[in-house]
C-alpha cells in the first residue's frame, strides 16, 4: 500500500520527516509530492523543486521504504488538482495531510483522508526556518542534517537575505 | 558526481536499462528526468508520468545506485528548456543522450554531454514496443519485468487499442 | 437585441437576479458570462464554473427570454480580455456592468456600457452570502431556491467551512 | 437524468441534430460541451466557440429539454481532461460520444459513455462542410437553418476561403 | 503615422528588407512584430526572439526612421491575436502582410491591412535560407550584411546542423 | 558592449531617465527590458507594453546611443527568469538593477550586476506618479515631456482614476 504526503516543503524540516516516519507505519512505499514546484526565489518560497528534491530524498535514504519525491507545478484550478496530482504520481490509496483545502479535494474525489499529527508545530515549521534564516537564528536544529547540507551547498541562507527586501 | 538521463520512457524499456547501468559506470547516482510529463493517453504518449515513474523506479529498484525519477513539464520554449529541467531536478554534472535538439541545448548551455550508445536500437525502442501493444506482436520480452507489471496493471494494452483510431 | 452581464456569480443571488430581469427589460436576450471559470474551491470562488451554470440556468428558466450562461476562464491579459469575452460568447451589443474595470475595458473597446443599478447591495452580495455559509447565518433568503437547491446538492455550506482555516 | 455530449462542432450540423434528439430520447436534459472553444480562424477551427454556441442554442431552441451549450477550452492534459470538463458543466450522468480519446478517458474515469450512432456519417460531416465551403459545394443542405443563419452573419464562408492558403 | 509589419524572421532577409523600406515610404515609422517570439531551436525556427530582434535592430539602423522590433509570443487564440499584438507594440494604423491569417484577423478587427508585394519570393525566403544553411548553400548572399554576422556570432549554421536530425 | 536595464516602467519616469543616461556611460547599446509586459490596465500596472515601449523610445530617441525597449511577459518561474529575459533581448553583458531578486537572479546566473543609483527615489518613483495621477497632483514634472505627451493620448489620468475602484 502506498500513502501520499503533499506539501511544499520550503525546506524539509524535522517535523516533515516525523510525519513520513508515522505514514511509514501504515504503509509500505511513501510519495512525497512537492507542490508548487515551479515556484523559488521568494521568500515564501526559497527553495527550487530539484533542491526540495534533493533535501527529501538525502533526508530518507537511509529508510528500508522506497519514498518517491515528485515535482508538482501547481494548475491553479481547484477542481483538477487531485486528478494532476494522481497522475504525476506513482497510484496511492490514502492521503496524508493536515491542509484544509487538500483534505477537503481528496475527500470530493473520494480518496481516503487520514489526518497526520504535526510535531512540535509551532516549532517545526516552514515559516519559523524560514524567518530565522533570514535573521540569524538557529534554524540548522530544525532541520535534518542533510537538509542543512543542501541548504549550505545552495547558500540557501543568503539567497534569503537578498530576497528579504523584495517581498514587500 | 550525478548524471541526468532525459527520455518520454513511453514505456521504459530494456534498451533505457542499459543506458542507465552504463551511466552508472561513470557517475554515482542518476537523474532520470521523465519528459513530456504532462501527455498521456495518446498512441505516441500512452503512459501518465505517475505511470512512467513507476516502471523506472522499480525496474531500478535493486540498483546499488540512488535513482531519482523525475517528472518534468514541456514548457514549449527551448531557450529556456535546460534551465527548467535544472530546476526541476538535483544538480547534475553530466547530461547523457542521443537526442540532437536536447544534446544541442545543453552544449549551448555548457553543460558536458555524454553520448550514449543504444543498445540495438531498432529493436529496444518505444515507437516498436506501442505498435507490438496495439498489434499483439511480442512487446513483454522487450521490457523489464516491472514494467510489464505496470503496464498490465493500468490495462495500458488495451488503453493503447481503444486510443488507435484517434490519431489519424 | 443581446446584452452581456459579467460576474463571478459566488453564488448567483436574488441581487444579481434583479439585473438580468431589468436587463430583459432591454434586449432580448441576455448572455450571463460567468468569470474565473477555473477557479473553485477557495473561500472567496467557492463553486466550480459548471455548478455557478446550474444556479443560473436553473434559476432563470421560467423567463421567457433565451439566457446564456457562459463559462469564462481567466486569461490575466486585462488588454485582450474584452475581445476574449466575445470569442467566448454570442454576439453582444450592450454590456451591463458596475464594476470599474469591467466599464473601462470595454469603454476603451468602443462598446456601450451601462450602469446597471444594484438592488440592496449590501444585503444582496457575494461576499456578504459566503459569510453567512461560514458562520451559521441565514444565507437561504438571499439566493432563488433553485441556487439553495445547487448549494445543497453539492454540500456547499460543509465545502466553504472546510475551506475556511486554509485561506488566511 | 442529464447526459453529456462533446464536439467541436466546427460547424454544428444535421447529424449532431440528429444525435441530440437521440440523446434526448434518454435523458431530460442535454450538455453540450463545445470543446477546442479557443480555437477559431483556422482551416479546420474556423468558427469561434461563441458563434458554435450561437449555432447550437438556436439550432436546438425549439426543443422542450433543456440544453446547455457550454464552451471547454483545451488543457492539453488528457490525464485531467473529463475532470475539467465536468468542473466546466452542470453534472451529468452518462456521455455519449463516438471519439475513442473521450471514450477512453471517460471509461477510465468510470464514467458511463454510450455509443452514439452517427447518422450517414460521410454525408453530415464537419470536414465535409468546411471542404465545401471552401470549394463552393453545397453546405447548407447539411446544416439546420439557424446555423446556417450564424454562418452567413459573420461571413463564414468568405473566411475559410480567406484561411485557405493559409493551413499548408 | 505607423505602418506594422509582422513576421517570424527566421531569419531577417534581404526580401524582408526590401519590405521595410517600401513601407517606410508610406509612413512614418514602422514597428516590426517578432511572431512566435517563444520559438527557437527547432529547423522552423532557429533563433530566438533576441537573436531576430538584433538582426532586424542592426540590418535597419541606418534608416531614418524610426523602427520598432518586438517580440510578441503566441497565444494560440487566433480570435484574441490581433488585440494582444496591439498591446504589445505602439498603437499603428496601418498593417502590411502577405499572410492569409493574419490578412483576415486584422480586417476583422477592422485595422487597414496593405498587400506587400514581396521581392523575389521564391529566392527571398526563410525557408529557403535554413535549407541552405543545412546544407551548406550559400545563404549569406540572400540576407544583409548585419544579419550575416548575427547567424555567425551565435554559429546559427551549426545549430540548425545539430537540430537537423530532430524535426522528422 | 551591452547593458540590460529592468523595470516595469508604469510609467517611465525622470528617475528611470537618469540612470539610463548613467547606464550609457558605461556601455555602448542599452537594452531597457520591460517587464510584466502582460499586465495592464490596474493600479499597479496602468499601461500596456506597447505604450511603455512609445514611451520609453520617445523619451530616449535623441541619444546617441541605441536603445532597445523589449517587451518582456512574466513566466511566473523566478528560476528559469534570466534564461528567459535572455532568450527576449539582444545579447547583453552587465545587467543594471537595485531590485534584489533580479540582483540575485543574475547573480546566481553568473552574469555581472551593478548597482544602479537612483536620483532621489523617494520623488522620482512610479508608485507617486500614480497616486498624483489618481489624486489630482502634479505627475508632468516627473516624467520625460514624451513620457506626458503618451499619457495623455492614452487618456492615462482617466484611466487611472476609473480603475480606483476596483484594485481594493
Amino acid at each position: 500500500m502506498r500513502g501520499l504526503y503533499v506539501g511544499r516543503f520550503q525546506p524539509f524540516h524535522k517535523g516533515h520527516e516525523r510525519v513520513v516516519d508515522d505514514i511509514m507505519d501504515d504503509v509500505d512505499e511513501v510519495v512525497v509530492a512537492v507542490g508548487s514546484a515551479q515556484k523559488s526565489h521568494t521568500l515564501r518560497n526559497p527553495f527550487t523543486a530539484g533542491e526540495r528534491v534533493s533535501m527529501i530524498t538525502k533526508a530518507l535514504e537511509d529508510r528500508d521504504e522506497t519514498v518517491y519525491a515528485i515535482p508538482v507545478e501547481d494548475l491553479n484550478r481547484n477542481a483538477v488538482w487531485t486528478t494532476h496530482v494522481r497522475s504525476m504520481c506513482p497510484p496511492f490509496e490514502t492521503v496524508y495531510s493536515n491542509n484544509p483545502l487538500i483534505v477537503r479535494l481528496f475527500e470530493e474525489d473520494d480518496v481516503e483522508v487520514r489526518e497526520c499529527v504535526l510535531f512540535e508545530r509551532d516549532r517545526f515549521s516552514g515559516r519559523v526556518i524560514r524567518e530565522r534564516m533570514r535573521d540569524g537564528g538557529d534554524w540548522r536544529a530544525l532541520v535534518p542534517d542533510e537538509v542543512e547540507k543542501v541548504v549550505d551547498e545552495v547558500d540557501g541562507v543568503r539567497r534569503l537575505r537578498d530576497l528579504d527586501a523584495d517581498d514587500y
